[in-house]
């Protein structure tokens, strides 16, 4: 009789709760948004919710409502009443027998959280250190999806070594971005960062930093930094939607701009909070 | 107050089970492994734990007791007094509220089904079609890990053209393995599959092939195939667990060794339904 183990208990299948069964656990077939509420309002779900669409129909993933998403993301939050949130939700193809071809009639799995988001004050007050770890991720990072064990032990690489992020490399020797962040340098008044192709997120908190550039006269370039380039930088700096921008000061142990975050770097997390 | 929402339904933290805080589901976060009996008897079972250990290993998943799993497989195996059984088991880094960086406390989470094997004996007898795909998987392939969102699309592609199994092709055109098996081909009296790299697998049914091959004449290269060298083979063939050795009589729509299983295939075959 086919059965199931949870650590020591055999159970049977008909017991089981279907997240044991999950696509999602088994492969990670799935994809996920994290959202921002800044004082009781989301910031920029739609932008959120363009790029979800996108990875959904990356998977080959379709017949998700889109509207109904948003629905339930603003129920939650809603419900939830957190003024500062963070918004969690996957979409995986549905739970079954482990089998790597999908069922053609299974139904999605819908999973999401509203908890606090963590305060960010200090590491955006003082600047955090990052260290450098092999790009080891697959070849569609275009894609948000839930294989992200490559992220996790570059990250966990990172903590080990006392930094807060890690600045992922790619096989030639280019940065990408951090395992959970766009990186970018600042250069005399040059913003450099990696042009958006396949090994890359495009990033919504990247692209409003693209955006805003030139309001504070920096001009903005697309093209991959190496470690040592990124070392000589005058600033580093992260973006992620959990923390929108923090400063790095410092690089694989370099210090950077005299291990205070810069002007620029100030200046956009200035233009950022007036947004939000 | 932080709150979750599963399906439509919205669902305090403390309701949940663990499972929906996974590391698995969040990123993929464990390793697992699939042995099959043959007619009561588990084959290759310290194999597949020791590459098992291996996995955990390469994750940096330490504390992990082997012995500790091998009993859970004897005692669940038992349980279910299934002759021909699949059993698939993974372990992950723990449950807890998302973040790349996991708590160095978390009990690992463990899992396992012990199913009916699925009958190969068509595919074992006619030979199935396979189809190419770009192998978009991560540089660490040789840990056996729950990141498989590339395998999953590649043989989602393979199914959409009547094929049983995707064949990935690397950046440089060169075939790596299946998207769940080895790949092989026999050309004269030379089997050649891909050298063991942190690109692939370390098949443990690869294994048994290549110490069966001069059995039965055959000489073993450790060498890439490109799809070229595959379309004009004498013979191909896939390898993995779940059927061990089943012949492959069509690549991208040529026809293979005349659409019949070859002769070493079948020899092979042979050999190692001697040898469970």
């Amino acid at each position: 009789m086919q059965l199931a183990m949870v650590q020591e208990r055999i159970v049977p299948f008909d017991g089981l709760d279907p997240a044991y069964l999950d696509r999602g656990i088994y492969f990670g077939d799935g994809v996920y948004e994290v959202v921002r509420s800044y004082n009781g309002r989301i910031f920029a779900l739609e932008e959120h919710l363009e790029r979800f669409a996108n990875s959904l129909a990356g998977i080959g993933m379709r017949g998700v409502d889109i509207e109904h998403i948003r629905s339930r993301v603003r129920r939650a939050f809603d419900a939830a009443e957190i003024l500062d949130a963070k918004i969690y939700f996957h979409i995986t193809r549905g739970s079954e027998l482990r089998n790597h071809v999908a069922d053609d009639n299974l139904e999605p799995n819908f999973f999401m959280t509203v908890t606090e988001a963590s305060d960010s004050t200090e590491e955006k007050t003082k600047g955090i250190s990052v260290s450098t770890h092999p790009d080891w991720r697959w070849k569609r990072c275009d894609i948000k999806s839930l294989n992200l064990l490559p992220n996790v032990l570059a990250r966990l690489d990172a903590a080990r070594k006392g930094c807060a992020e890690a600045i992922l490399v790619d096989d030639v020797g280019l940065i990408t971005e951090g395992a959970s962040s766009s990186f970018m340098a600042i250069i005399g008044q040059t913003l450099q960062t990696a042009p958006l192709t396949a090994n890359i997120l495009p990033s919504i908190t990247r692209n409003f930093i693209v955006k805003a550039a030139p309001d504070i006269t920096l001009r903005v370039v697309e093209e991959s930094l190496t470690p040592d380039r990124a070392r000589e930088a005058d600033e580093l700096l992260i973006a992620a939607t959990t923390e929108d921008i923090v400063p790095v000061v410092q690089f694989d142990n370099e210090t950077i701009g005299g291990g205070k975050p810069g002007k620029y770097t100030r200046l956009l997390m200035q233009r950022f909070r007036e947004f939000v």
